[in-house]
């Protein structure tokens, strides 16, 4: 993985910087829209190019089962099988595992889980979850991983620790002795577990850190735990994960932990609020949230976002979007998951040129502002 | 309404022809996409004009109810409300009455009828939907009318017959002595009515012709009645309607209903199928009908048409379009929607192209030749 540190903020640990990768070159700080199954919902691969997106996120766990391995294998792996020729990155299914399938049973050798589609039996190890992202050929793949839940007993995570770190081991074992089966180079990242305990946390990123990964992930965050123990548990991590290798912020979050996350040292985010919202018809605005739904848009002639350049913002009014949204009329999901998609996208874009100017704080503080003062115009 | 005949089939009764409108010139023989409520399902204005959509129809009697006409008059009509700045013809609502209204109750004075939103209760007349219009702005307008269910009896259609004509007149005369709330020039079109019985359509027909509108539908057809009746019917009323003015045949049909029409004397079609048939799953391609879930397509690397240069066929495989629609994917409602669309606007210019050229016959007997002998590659 080559990666570079262009320039650290003086007044936080916010850094801008590049990464490269056989699918083209990622500047972070960056916002990974979430195309779980092969696809950003609702979104084009060419809206998702005009919206500049750098990588997108697709899942071990969805696309193993549904369309299969195979399936995506056999059509050259999967930005030719979705026809998204930029970089992609895999999540390991230790989350879903976790979260969506039926009757999961986690040992020391893996997860044996049933399919939250059929109910079919799998298992999945570290070895198989890496095979798997060869045949897919995401160009950062993630170890397999145990996310523990919240709130959880300091005995249970010290020994799901240990399973995570194994996991982790055996995982670089398989990829150093396999290759990509699409013919380019892949990197892979370990995953920061630990739950909410310091030292659980400081225990596992130093044991990964030994093991010497191409990159370093955060999980286990944002599932339930107050918004500061998650910055404080970010910032525990950070300042043991190698500088010069990208950190990743798993599932996280909302504007504002965006930027708290980039002040800790954060360069990769992912999460599916502005889509999950944005077909829940709620648009993020420079002036705060807004509810597509409510009353007050009915004979709006305003965009959602005044301050918004995006297609949606361009051409579109809260009068129309109210109406199609009132209307259960398929093109809001995309006006609205567009213009979210195009916020996130903006404002890492504005952090890193802020980092780059050294005025991340002057200008995080300004963005706030605007942000958390929406009752007049939102 | 400015039309003009540019030529005629030698061979049938097929035309090609232009017609002229505040928002731009319309090529006829055309295919209109439906934009029931303000947007075609699952299309952007933007996939509209890249797919050279030349109008698009809305319905009256869905605009009426929600948003509500003064919602859209407030925007300066359905154009600015949409945001599409082409053509829209808009439907009377005679038809939905009848087909989705609870309690509908027709007198000669108009149709009361139940909202099938929220059960309140309405009141349409001809002098309404008029007004309605003139405040939706749409460069077409319709007539309110009597869509008559088949089977009808021949003394019921009789009876419906001098309602339908009767509130065509009276349809004219609010015409006459109103103007668009928008300040441009609309249109409005008479529809011809008389279900299966050949004398009732004439009967129809002339009396229509006799008040002069700028533009005539054929209506009621496409609705339970035999293939060949159909086509009869339309060559009935065709027979009749004035040479030198559109002819509309409403919400027909399949590629082979249009050409059958063209071949009849119609120049203006509209019908929900590319885009239904395309969220249900369903092509329509060159060599005939593709059902994107058969389990054949699983590892298909080809398009869903070989011969189709929309962004669907050039971008994505039968393969990943499957997976889309197992996964329940809204992506896949745009794609095969688009290019649905995309096949029946190429159908009508490469119809237009060969009434120009002089070959219609040949044209068309080559065309269904590959559309009905599918078996092999679909």
């Amino acid at each position: 993985m080559q990666f570079k540190v262009l320039k650290t903020d003086p007044g936080s640990q916010a850094r801008a910087g590049i990464m490269h990768t056989a699918h083209g070159v990622i500047k972070t700080p960056i916002f990974m829209p979430v195309g779980t199954q092969a696809t950003v919902k609702a979104i084009s691969p060419e809206d998702l190019q005009r919206l500049k997106a750098q990588i997108i996120l697709g899942n071990t766990y969805h696309l193993y089962l549904r369309p299969g391995t195979d399936v995506i294998a056999h059509a050259g792996g999967l930005q030719k099988f979705s026809s998204w020729h930029k970089p992609i990155l895999t999540d390991s299914g230790g989350y879903q595992v976790f979260s969506l399938s039926d009757l999961n049973k986690i040992s020391e050798e893996g997860f044996a889980f049933q399919s939250h589609i059929d109910g079919s039996k799998h298992f999945f190890t570290p070895e198989k979850v890496v095979e798997i992202q060869r045949k897919l050929g995401s160009n950062i793949m993630m170890v397999l991983d145990e996310c523990v839940p919240y709130p959880a007993e300091f005995r249970y995570v010290q020994k799901s620790n240990k399973i995570t770190i194994g996991w982790a081991k055996r995982s670089l074992s398989t990829f150093a002795n396999t290759e990509c089966e699409h013919g380019f180079q892949q990197d892979i990242f370990a995953i920061v577990q630990g739950s909410t305990f310091p030292e659980l946390r400081r225990e596992c990123a130093q044991a990964l850190v030994e093991l010497d990964f191409p990159g370093y992930a955060i999980g286990g965050l944002s599932v339930g735990e107050p918004r500061e123990e998650m910055y404080e548990i970010t910032s525990v991590c950070t300042e043991l994960l190698p500088k010069n290798k990208p950190r990743y912020l798993m599932g996280v979050g909302k504007p504002e932990d965006l930027l708290e996350g980039i002040s800790r040292g954060i360069d990769m985010f992912d999460c599916i609020l502005p889509t999950r919202n944005g077909r829940n018809g709620m648009a993020f605005t420079t002036f705060g949230p807004l509810s597509i739904k409510n009353a007050r848009h009915r004979e709006s002639l305003l965009p959602l976002d005044s301050a918004c350049d995006c297609y949606t913002c361009q051409n579109f009014t809260r009068s129309y979007l109210r109406h199609l949204y009132n209307a259960h009329e398929l093109l809001i999901l995309k006006l609205l998951s567009y213009h979210n998609i195009h916020f996130y996208l903006r404002l890492m874009e504005n952090a890193r040129t802020a980092i780059l100017n050294g005025n991340f704080s002057a200008w995080e503080k300004e963005f706030l502002e605007k942000y958390k003062n929406n009752d007049e115009i939102n």
